[in-house]
C-alpha cells in the first residue's frame, strides 16, 4: 500500500462512525465536565461485530484501556461508552471498579452482556469518575441513539478540542458497497505510540477479527502513531474499529483486505490530519513528509523527531523558515541519513542541500509559511522508504491552555 | 560518588573560568551579532594543559565539534576560541575550512601552534561565520586578556541567555588546594546527550588527558546529560575542561581522583542548575529527582521523560498540581517502577502514592508552586538507583523568543 493514494474504486464523503450501516448513536450532558458541555456518549451496532483495537504503549494506563485490550479482538462487541471530562487514570482499584461499572449500566440500559461494551474515558487523570451522574444521563442517552446523532457523540467526545473530528468514505468490492466512518478526539497530551487519544471507526463490511486485528495495526502504525501535538505520549490512548458486516461485503480475498485497507488508511490518515490541525494552540496544520530512508522505521524517526521539535514548531508559528532547526531534529532523531545527499523543502522552496544552505527569497517564503498547511519534504538521500508525520505549530495558546487547564 | 554531595574538604567560591591559577580571558564585540552585543570570546593557559571534550550526540553536528573532538584528550592545550551569533552549523565544506581559519588566526595572535587551540560557536545554523569581522576583532581580545576579564569570556558566549552562567569550587587535597572553574551558555535548544550547549571548565589541577577524559565523561553523563530547556538536542553542544596543573596539585590516587571528580561534579551541577533557571522563557527552576530506580540509567529515563514533559512544563509555569501529567510522562518513560509502590512528591507534598491520588490542600500546593524552585521528588519503588534531572518551566516568553528568533 502507497501512503496517500486514493484509489478510484473508493470516495470519501461526509459523516462519521454512524455512516456505516447498521450504527446508531448519541451524545449528551451527564455534568461531568466543570464547563457543562457534553460529555458522555454512545455507539450501538444491531449487530454484533468484529472489533479490533490498538491502545496507548504508557506503562501508566487507565482502566478503561485496560478493559478493551482483555477483550478484544473479538466478534461480539456491540457499544462504546465513553466519557470526557475525566480520564479515570492512576485512579487504582476503585478506577478499576468504577470501568466495569460503567459497562455494566451501558449494558443494561442497552440489553446486551457487559463483554459486549468497550469502555473508553478522557480529561483530567487522578479523579475518579463521577458514577452516579452518568447513570442518570443513560435512559436520556439510550433514549437518543440514531443515526442522525453520530455528530453528538462525536461532540461528547471532546475535551480541549475546538471541533469535532469526523471522517468516512464509500468504497466498493465486486460492485458492492462499503462505507469506513469514524471519529476521534484530541488536541493535547497528543503522541501517540501504537495508538492515540480516542479514536472510533466503523464499518459495514464483513472481516473476520483477526483480519481486522492485523489491517487495523498496519494502518494505525502509519497514521495515529505518525501524529504528535506535544510530544507527551496519554495514559488513555486507543482507537477501536468496528466491524458489523451489514452491507454485505466480504473482506477476504487478497484484493478485497487491500482496498479495505486503503479505505482504512484514508479515513486514519485524514482524521489524523484534524487532530493535527485543531492542536492545542495551533494556528497551522504540518505536514513533514519523508522519503529516501532506508526503512519505514527510519523515515517515522525523522519524520517525528521534525514533528516533535518545540524549536521547529515556534518558528513555523512565527512564520521563520528556520530549516537549520528542523535539519538540526533530523541529526538528533537516530534515522540512518546521507549528509552530503539531504534535502530539505519548505513550502515547496528548497533551502538545504549538499549539507549547505541553498540560498532562498526570505519573504516569499515567509509568506508561504502563513499558510494554514505548511508541508515540509526532507530527502534522507539513504534509500526508498517513506513516512509522513502530522503535527502543528507550537503558540501562546498552547502555553495558556496547558498553563490554565485545571486539575 | 553520591550525588548533590559537598564534602567538608571543598568550598563553593564564587568566579569562573580564570579562577584557577595560569589561566586569563577576555571577550569583545566582534560585529558577528545583529544585537552589537559581545561575540568573541578567548580563554587562554600560560602553560599547556591537559584537555578533555564531551559533544554533541547529533549526527549533524558542527565543524567545532568534529575540530575539538579531533584533538582532544590531549595534553598540549593553550587556548579555547569561541564566537556567538554564528553556530557554523550546516555549512558543509567551507564551514569546516572556516573552523580552521578560526583556530590559526587565534593561534597567530597568540604565538601558539594552531593544534593548540580550541573551537566553539554558537548561534544561529546555516550561516557562514564572518571571518573577516573576527579577525579585525582578535588584537583588541588578545590584548584584553586578563583574569578580571573571565567574566567577559562569560558574558561573550551568551546568545538568548539572559545572565552570565559561573561556578567555581576551592578544594585540598594532602593540604595543597587546588581549584575548578567553569562557566556555560544556554537557553534555547537544551537537552544534551553526552553535552550541553557549551560549558567551559578550567582547573589548576594536574591531571593526566585520559584520566581526565574519564572523570569528565561520567561527570558531564550525571549532569549536563540530564539538563533539558526544550528537548531539541543542539548541533554544537560541548563540555571542554582544561587542567594546567598550576596549583602543583596531582590528581592521582584513588581518593584524590574521587574529590577531583566530587569538585567537578559541583561546579557542572551547580552550571546545570544556571542554565535551566536561565533556560528560554523560565519563570522557575525545577530540579526532578528520581529514587528507587533498579539502575541509574533508569532514574535518569524517568526524570527526563518528566523535564521534557511539555505538559507538565506548563502546568508548572501554570502553578497547578497537575501531579497526572508527572505519572504519565514516567509512564511513558520506559524506566521500570513498581504501580504500587511508586509515588510522586511535589514541593515535598505527597500527591501521588499506591496507584491512587492523596488528597492535598490544593490553596497550600498552588502557593508553592509559585518559589523560584520546584521540586518534584518521585520514588520509583524498585530498586536503590537514583538521578536527578534539571529544567524549567514552558511560559508565553519560550514561544516569543522562538517564534520571533530571526533565521
Amino acid at each position: 500500500m502507497k501512503q496517500e493514494k486514493t484509489p478510484a474504486s473508493f470516495r470519501v464523503i461526509s459523516g462519521g462512525v454512524t455512516k456505516a450501516a447498521g450504527f446508531k448513536a448519541g451524545g449528551v450532558k451527564a455534568g461531568i465536565k466543570v464547563t457543562g458541555k457534553k460529555d458522555l456518549a454512545l455507539l450501538f451496532s444491531e449487530k454484533p461485530c468484529s472489533a479490533a483495537g490498538t491502545f496507548t504503549t504508557n506503562a501508566i494506563r487507565a482502566s478503561s484501556v485496560d478493559w478493551c485490550s482483555d477483550l478484544l479482538p473479538s466478534s461480539g462487541i456491540r457499544a462504546i461508552f465513553c466519557n470526557s471530562g475525566c480520564a479515570n487514570a492512576c485512579t487504582g482499584k476503585r478506577g478499576k471498579e468504577d470501568t466495569e461499572k460503567m459497562a455494566t449500566i451501558a449494558a443494561e440500559a442497552l440489553g446486551v452482556k457487559k463483554e459486549a461494551v468497550l469502555v473508553a474515558s478522557t480529561g483530567v487523570i487522578g479523579k475518579f469518575l463521577p458514577l452516579e451522574k452518568m447513570k442518570a444521563a443513560l435512559p436520556s442517552l439510550s433514549g437518543s441513539l440514531s443515526v442522525k446523532n453520530g455528530k453528538e457523540f462525536s461532540t461528547a467526545i471532546m475535551t480541549t478540542d475546538l471541533v469535532k473530528k469526523e471522517s468516512a468514505v464509500e468504497a466498493a468490492i465486486g460492485g458492492k458497497q462499503f462505507v469506513i466512518g469514524g471519529c476521534c478526539k484530541g488536541s493535547g497530551m497528543i503522541h501517540p505510540n501504537m495508538a492515540t487519544m480516542l479514536a472510533f471507526i466503523t464499518t459495514d463490511a464483513a472481516i473476520s477479527p483477526a483480519r481486522l486485528n492485523k489491517i487495523a495495526k498496519r494502518v494505525v502504525d502509519m497514521t495515529f502513531n505518525n501524529l504528535t501535538v506535544d510530544g507527551d505520549t496519554s495514559t488513555n490512548d486507543m482507537v477501536l474499529v468496528l466491524a458489523n458486516g451489514a452491507s454485505g461485503v466480504k473482506i477476504e480475498s487478497a484484493a478485497a483486505l487491500d482496498i479495505f485497507q486503503n479505505a482504512l488508511f484514508t479515513v486514519c490518515n485524514d482524521l489524523c490530519k484534524k487532530i493535527a490541525a485543531d492542536g492545542e494552540g495551533a494556528t497551522k496544520r504540518v505536514e513533514i513528509r519523508v522519503s529516501g530512508a532506508v526503512t519505514e522505521k527510519d523515515a517515522k524517526k525523522a519524520a517525528k523527531a521534525v514533528a516533535t521539535s518545540n524549536l521547529t514548531k515556534c518558528a513555523l508559528f512565527g512564520n521563520d523558515p528556520n530549516w537549520g532547526r528542523i535539519s538540526c531534529a533530523v541529526g538528533y532523531s537516530g534515522a540512518a541519513f546521507s549528509k552530503e545527499k539531504m534535502t530539505i523543502l519548505l513550502c515547496g522552496v528548497p533551502v538545504f542541500k549538499n549539507l549547505q544552505p541553498v540560498p532562498f527569497n526570505e519573504k516569499k517564503l515567509h509568506t508561504l509559511l502563513k499558510k494554514k498547511v505548511v508541508e515540509i519534504d526532507i530527502d534522507l538521500g539513504k534509500g526508498k522508504a517513506s513516512a509522513i508525520a502530522h503535527t502543528c505549530d507550537f503558540s501562546y495558546d498552547y502555553v495558556k491552555i496547558n498553563a490554565e487547564y485545571h486539575t
